[in-house]
């Protein structure tokens, strides 16, 4: 038992001092070496946990994926309730992708994932899991939406929410709040604007 | 004359090929020796053009966002002379937007925007030109925008052009063609619909 919370304990040292470095630093440009040394742990350690350091970043991406949509998740559990209307599971939506940090590491990570198929088939499923729950938000703004519509109406909400997500180099004036809260209102006319 | 043909040459033979090479293995993986093997050119050549890997980073985001905005500057022509109506205008950015390769490329580009301040402060820049024909575009589709509503009429459309011109990685169903034609409607109906 001492055994598996101390292995737990590196895992999530290491993930965490990835997240950091790679972040500040970028994925290529930390080695090995620099994570042990940040995370406390021999090299020896992250490469009885880790493979390579692509399989570090498909954890941090498999991690990552697994929050979101356990946010998602709970999102849509209090729009089913009638707690949110949709706009505010939008605003919720929007907000939680504005706030996301490490943009950084967010973008070696898409990088990586064009020139390295398993990370790519990572975040390729991750994208196919957030998809359903745009899908399920899309149709709860319009039940009416269906076909190419429907697919159309995934595709605008999924470039809303990754592009208000990545948009702190663009110098935005509109701060978190109103930025996610007036998107919102706006793709739900767009959503029941659909033809 | 000759001698300003030959730097010109050379200075777009060093660009095509750093597009390729980075856009391929990664800016930080991209040495200068292989960059002029690429571009047949010597180091020291490289050197008299460009400062820096990062300066020739620079050049390339430079030589994008004035592509960008001299077809930008077309098609808002083309919408004031009445040529194309609103929705055609968006589907004809966005189509320009999903159309565009080299999306690895652009990831390692903002990824350095955010650890080399030079770089960040060309990536802003291009994007505050970006911005004022955006706002533009959105005022042309409803001109009763103004204040924090057209803020945000900015924020939602630099999200979709954003977004819809990095979806690869996520395994879009709906091709370019309808993906361009259905998001410019359904962001016309956003910006029509903002309160």
């Amino acid at each position: 038992m001492v055994a598996v919370q101390h292995k737990k304990d590196g895992r999530s040292r290491i993930l965490a001092a990835a997240r950091s470095l790679f972040d500040n630093y970028g994925f290529h440009q930390t080695s090995m070496a620099e994570l042990a040394m940040a995370a406390q742990v021999s090299v020896g350690q992250i490469y009885r946990l880790f493979k390579s350091k692509e399989d570090i970043i498909e954890a941090i991406v498999h991690d990552d994926a697994d929050q979101w949509c356990q946010d998602m998740e709970e999102i849509r559990t209090r729009l089913d309730a009638g707690e949110r209307t949709i706009e505010e599971t939008f605003e919720q939506l929007f907000r939680h992708s504005i706030d996301e940090e490490k943009e950084a590491l967010s973008f070696d990570i898409l990088a990586e994932g064009f020139r390295n198929p398993a990370v790519g088939a990572t975040v390729s499923a991750m994208c196919v899991r957030f998809r359903s729950f745009i899908r399920y938000f899309a149709c709860a703004a319009n039940d009416r939406l269906s076909g190419e519509a429907l697919d159309a109406a995934e595709e605008v909400t999924l470039a809303c929410l990754f592009g208000l997500g990545h948009r702190s180099l663009s110098r935005p004036k509109l701060g978190a709040g109103s930025t996610a809260r007036r998107s919102a209102q706006m793709l739900v006319a767009a959503l029941r604007g659909v033809q």
